[in-house]
């Protein structure tokens, strides 16, 4: 059973989690520019020749997004906050504040076709894999120090495990497709986004 | 009736998106600069003649403003939060968080006679269009999936669905009217939101 | 007696106002640039003579810092929001998340002799004394409609509807005190601030 | 014993000082621009050329995650609130708010070897040097005025603020370092946050 005084600690450490991660999901904004138009070019055109940022804002809304309705799904699962859990924690959001920087990165250099273009996607779907550790590394850590609220058998916990040990692999793959194609790179970590959304769903009701 | 935790799940829901709603109408002063003056022009001119950016200013203040009221009156109502909620909720957001852009844009063209100035007004009406049609989905949403706290007669389903619809259908209007005036659309918007702010007043009166 | 759902939206509405604060206090710093710096000039002697940055920065810290606390103490006497209460609220904010624009613009005509630093002063002091007539309608309107949480005597209702309307007008002289010296300006709605600070602790301890 | 209308009051506080420190983490990004690259240079080039950036980006959220979490552990000791408190506490967010502005002036200079690397440098261990003091004034504060829920011995009152003034004093020798090598300078923050992070453990392991 948790004491007031515990569940007060996880409270503050989610409410600062919901913090950091409406900020920076709000940030996202501020990387779009209206569009300067050359002479003669129309404000339509302008902005249809912007989707680059357009598809990046949205692919990154996804993602944050999505990751906060997980890590909210995670942390409802979790009885108690301590200082281990705190930096690990901390690690996750470094990556979920850095995440506008490479998203603008990433728009910019969309339609680059030289080296520099793979460069963009691959810091790109990097801070996504170095996210996605963190996420695995918080999971494994309140497994091991039974800050879990609910029992769980091994074969759950052994799954639950995996489950977040594919998701790391896949990000990093796109790691490896920047340097074959920046668009398909973006399209995949958009779909993994998607699958997470959904994924989790069925896990909520295995443990449930 | 709701248990502990899934209470919890709405307030975490509603604490993210007041987060959200707090940031996005803050960030609308960053779309403000101070006027860069011509040879002799006094610094008062300048903000004068700045108009369409405080107006631009004033109406997302006030629509951003309305929309968290009227979130707020809606969440009150809604009883748990399931993951397609939280969807529907992170969409709604998503036009929440870009309206900064299509207002720095709008504001930018407000003068502009030239088909520039339609667009940038259609730009900015298709996202608070988008956004209707959001809150639309939302509030249809939790009426099917019983998420609603006090039970509502089937009058009372339809009209509430009617009002809806109606907004979302006068935003879409505004859409049109882009391309006659983009004054009159930033006018039809403004004076939408008020109406919104006051109508919802009643609506609380007959369910409560 | 508040039922739990009246309670619950003050407790979001006070969420969202100190959103609101804490983002419109941070973003401040936006404000803030580092000097370009003249060949041969040093870094030290360029921060130096950016001082009217850091005097305003400070200056619009405070405001908002002693805003929010008193934000703060009205708040928890007032025991039920109604929409009235939340669009009074809302205009109290629009002049809260402005503040960085006429901060900003008060900073860089500080040292500016000419008519535009008198301006930038009176437009300052303009959306200070408009926030001070927000938050005298906030404590107006709870009063009239009895959103008070506790009881109050005639005269100490008059006494505090008094104290409002003095600051008020302070804030209106120093529009025109800008008309004369921008600094002295400066000087004062800081004075006031603090004032404002020390001020209130007596009156909770009246009304205690 | 505190009150629920006290109670009230401490976490309003905590809330809005979560809010400070979860917007300040997050606009440090804001500071990160894509390199511009010159004629010919890849885009890994001008990355890795930026690393001051990204160090002190890393630095500066380290730094500003740990007093947080710390922020969080001497509340949660805090009983009560008043405004003295509030003042204070609002003294130690005005250096956490203005940390973007020295990240950045120290980012933009560590590379510089002249004497704006060292004064940048400077600037920057002193706003951490200023809000050390003002962690310290705070505990001082609830220690003097009993705001502690618990009670400590004499011994355990005397070593807390021991400890405190200790970090006071390295942060201020990081002033005098800042003038030999802004490079150790940083390096010595970033241990000083580290070793906060864990010497509070075994604080809490005492008191609790």
């Amino acid at each position: 059973m948790s004491t007031p005084s515990e569940m007060a600690e996880t409270n503050r450490l989610e409410a600062f989690s919901d913090g950091v991660f409406a900020i920076a999901i709000t940030l996202l904004v501020l990387e779009l520019h209206a569009p300067e138009l050359e002479e003669g070019e129309h404000l339509w055109a302008g902005l249809v020749n912007e989707w680059p940022q357009f598809a990046a804002y949205l692919v990154s809304f996804a993602i944050l997004g999505i990751m906060w309705v997980n890590h909210h799904s995670m942390f409802r699962q979790i009885q108690r906050a301590d200082r281990g859990l705190m930096f690990l924690n901390l690690l996750l959001l470094l990556w979920v504040t850095l995440l506008p920087f490479p998203t603008s990165l990433f728009a910019e250099h969309l339609k680059d076709t030289s080296v520099d273009g793979h460069v963009a996607a691959a810091v790109y779907s990097t801070t996504l894999t170095l996210a996605a550790i963190a996420f695995s590394l918080i999971w494994w850590y309140v497994l091991r120090h039974n800050l879990v609220e609910h029992t769980m058998s091994k074969a759950q916990i052994r799954m639950s495990l995996v489950r977040y040990s594919v998701g790391t692999v896949i990000y990093a793959a796109a790691i490896g497709v920047s340097f074959v194609s920046p668009r398909l790179t973006l399209l995949i970590v958009f779909l993994l986004a998607l699958y997470y959304g959904f994924e989790q769903v069925r896990t909520r009701g295995e443990t449930a």
